[in-house]
């Protein structure tokens, strides 16, 4: 018998610090039998990237790669060249939370424009789109906006076609980190198309590490004379997974009886009661529209560290005193009545 | 119920077309609760780490990424410069096999030096051992080894000896890469720092994935002032797992219990047996000397595609009708008997 | 008789828009005779370095490059990491005039703080001075400054000090594009040392090409252990002239009899000139304190074109109608004459 | 009165220990008159575009770079892609003597193969073309070869055809250096066009600075499809110059009555001259066919270094005790009657 170690934290730091969603862990299970051709030639993987053209059409090219990062930094540099520069938010994933990763390996600039609560618009970016065709800048060569955002808001279809429009008008493109995309699909009660393709979206990251997989997204390219080499330069950034069938068996699980929409609705509700709660304590002011699984909220200083023992969760601005709690696919009531339980002690200590 | 599709091939294509072994499947299933910080500070990961210490050392540092050409590049990658040469088999998977990740992603030329099934030695290195000091030359800064190499052999201690003390001579380290470290170590029959460290190895690529496990390896560095900043690149070249405990998780049952030993031997031993049925047909030369767990041999051109049609396996060498079979930890005695069999018919058919 | 283009042209647009000083052109010339041995080992070269270690200090170590971007990217790789960020000015030449040499070659993040008039304070940099240590963030590890600051501006040796302090408290570097280092030393009345190793600069593009070299720049690095492998990534990245005899010979007369220091006041009074003429303009409005050889100033958005057809500049902000003039070594008071009459012709028509 | 380093050397080390050619100086003297547009809007530039264009065809764009390596470098990362090998030569300039840059910069493998003389064939390279489409291996991009080779032997027209047809039948590209352009055509009495474009050759590194002058190359592209972009990218690598004006009045007077062929011609014939004397010395044997302007020969180990003393070169092989003498468009016939006399004191004295 393995002596694993024991672990019984619950919090709200991250929707990946949670583990595999039950249906998720047996679709791996039930996947592990015999051989299959290693790195993606599996019927698992086929059979996912069957189900994924379902819900984003026939033209779309899924790539399974290991993580968001990859997935960003791979859709990014197929798609611009290293001349480029890619205009995102400032609070944006690829900007702040990826080491560099877009520039020391897509090689491009970053150009982090301001945002209203994670979200950009055609206005901010449109000071940036200049100098065209002179060789001494880098050259806009995509849009890049996450959905659900990094602050829990979440685009309206129309923002997005407004995006990708502008985008386009000068021959760039509108690239979508999605590594909540469920979630904002459930927020908005639309199917994945109708906000991405729909929109004009170019490139997505598809996650499901969020949101209930143990590993994997999917880079999803919608313009098939955008796809060319795209295996090369994954193998080469050393993200190509041998045992892909784990990866297909996942999405299969995940997609199946609509699993994503069930656990992103539920993290979805989860936050919202969160919130809800947590609106009626006057030490605590929520600073941002609760769209989709996150909560951001300030709270007196001195609540932190002692409310972090009992809860995992991140300070997300310390001179503000502001806090980030993020809701997961297992979130239960429980842990949201343990943890309004626990503020309404302290608000009420004083 | 989720409808995956039905899976019943068996083959000897390579050891990482089996799925997960069942222990290992555990580990993940057992770990999957509650919820647990991302990215390695988690309590199954720090055990893990523990267990490789007691392995290879206390000065041993631990870095687990996704794969096995992430752990090479992070390997070479920290431990020489991008003006650096690293001195390889010609048949190196960082050679031939990670589509120039090498080059592309930590900057290095390698030199392909000539090996003796798949084992280079320090007179085939010593000529290459040049223009130190001048600009206009990379700089020989690694040798790197297979153990077991790309062709099943296994280097003895000494002859790993020799090479790290080339290396050390002109300020070079020595990189090994474990892809299949545990079928040496059933080889030698020893422990894995008897051929590692007490070697002089600087850093390892120690794989499990082609061992039993879901996916996983760690670069193992013995030298602490060589990690400096390892971390910042391990997330910048998208390396880092967010569910980091699944992968420790699955370290811990590897190592418990001896499982990896348990593994290697297995393969090790279906290889043995299969390599002895095959000898006895005079259609069948085994073309390098058998020692772990992989199988090269020449067989008839023709027989070569109905085969396959039964059994998945790669052909090695087209022009000299060359293939390669792999066994696995999940390789049965059916297996190798039914795969014998198929063999005798076609052997008997002429 | 070779027939080359007959050039009339005279104009305002770019120190670099003029040729080669007589002086550096017979040396050139005088350099011409014989053979040399390439790559910087000839007398020339190693002449030029001892030279710059009289007027930086015997501990400066002194690489000949091929142009300002070649000595930036490369004394900030040199200097820092590729998971490092560079903090600098918006309108950091490294920011915004190099096609994003930095992410693609050296691997950074750049991090564009606001500035006033070109400059960048403790201020405006602490902001970004966070994450420390944290594999998710670029780590911050150098700030860079231009002096003469892209706006014309000049940094005094206090405000360099207070950068490298803050740099040092951080472990990070301070580096200096010193493009127009000449014009700042004029304008400092200052020995070069005075506001760069004196101040705590660590790292130096010094430029010579804007102040009437042919072309070459050079870095210098004031701290030894910063060096290693330097001369590798310089013939790495493309920046080794074989030739280097020609750039040695320069800097010699470049700073024989002071050359370098004439060449900067001359242009930077040119400026004055130029500046007091303008003002008296109503139309005219100087928007940036002329500090060096640079006038930036607004002007009817009418006059440009025109004015271009008889003198080229630049316009530098097309919705503010702001322009930028620049003088050179060989900016004449003729030149400012024709100049200055035809703005009075359209001062006066209305 | 500057006081320049006296130089007095001669020597067959390198063509490019010369300094500039007459000619080639009196244009830059020429050119240095008055402004021009820096970054090569100048007319001296545009003049020698059209030139290359009479030499080369109307379909071929001319990018000028800083030096042989930028033009190499350049060249194969506009023509392929960061997944692409190039094959060629064990003896390529591009494999041993530009520090990795290959590797580093356009992130590409080389695949280094047999050549005979410096020369490759068909027959060394087919060997390696393989794995299309495999996403594993690198994909063969490109053949390189360099025209003169290292080894001083010139390929014909044939020779380049069956490589060009060979790689145009793999849709790879056929990329040649030619550092020594000049002296390739001088040898084979034919225009550039002839053995180049004409040949199928797509992209040729067309080198200036070894026949005379100061520096500057070009890129040479055939294909107006394989452009896009390229200006980014030369900006990006750092081998954009400000006063370009500088490059294109040298190559104006580089064409300008066929000097490129008086100074290869020259060359050549120096070299002719000194392996015939050389040949008549019994311990002196040429080991490579004198097809260009070097010389490769093996001489008495014992003789180099006092040789050495009084005229630069380079031993090429010290097991072999081989030297290589290269001769220069400055090479005088007094310059070999000393070195043939000082030759034959040594051969005299035993």
């Amino acid at each position: 018998m393995i002596k694993l170690p024991i672990n019984t934290m619950r919090g709200f730091a991250s929707d990946n610090n949670s583990g595999i969603h039950p249906s998720i862990l047996s679709a791996i299970i039930e996947a592990n039998e015999n051989h299959t051709v290693g790195y993606g030639d599996d019927p698992y993987t086929k059979r996912a990237i069957e189900i994924f053209k379902e819900h984003f059409g026939s033209n779309t090219e899924i790539y399974f790669v290991f993580n968001g990062t990859g997935a960003n930094i791979l859709g990014l540099m197929q798609t611009t060249h290293s001349y480029s520069s890619i205009i995102c938010a400032k609070t944006a994933h690829i900007n702040v939370d990826e080491c560099g990763a877009p520039e020391r390996i897509a090689g491009v600039k970053l150009i982090d424009v301001e945002h209203s609560n994670g979200k950009i618009t055609p206005e901010a970016i449109l000071p940036y789109l200049n100098n065209f065709g002179d060789e001494h800048h880098s050259q806009p060569g995509a849009i890049s906006i996450s959905q659900v955002t990094e602050m829990g808001t979440v685009y309206t279809p129309e923002e997005i076609r407004a995006l990708a429009d502008l985008a386009h008008q000068h021959n760039m493109i509108l690239h979508l980190d999605g590594a909540r995309i469920a979630n904002a699909a459930a927020t908005l009660n639309l199917p994945f198309k109708a906000f991405t393709v729909d929109c004009g979206v170019d490139v997505v990251s598809f996650g499901g590490t969020k949101n209930g997989m143990m590993l994997g997204e999917a880079v999803l390219v919608f313009n098939p004379e955008l796809t060319k080499g795209f295996e090369f330069r994954r193998k080469q950034t050393m993200q190509l997974f041998s045992k892909m069938r784990f990866v297909g068996a996942q999405f299969i699980a995940y997609f199946h009886d609509q699993l994503w929409l069930e656990n992103a609705r539920h993290s979805n509700e989860m936050a919202k009661i969160l919130a809800s709660e947590v609106s009626q304590l006057p030490q605590i002011k929520i600073t941002v529209p609760v769209e989709a699984n996150g909560i951001f909220a300030t709270i007196p200083t001195a609540w932190i560290e002692p409310l972090q023992e009992q809860f995992y969760f991140y300070t997300w601005d310390e001179q503000k005193s502001e806090v980030r709690w993020m809701c997961s696919f297992d979130t239960t009531k429980k842990d949201i009545e343990n943890f309004v339980a626990l503020l309404k002690e302290f608000a009420n200590r004083g």
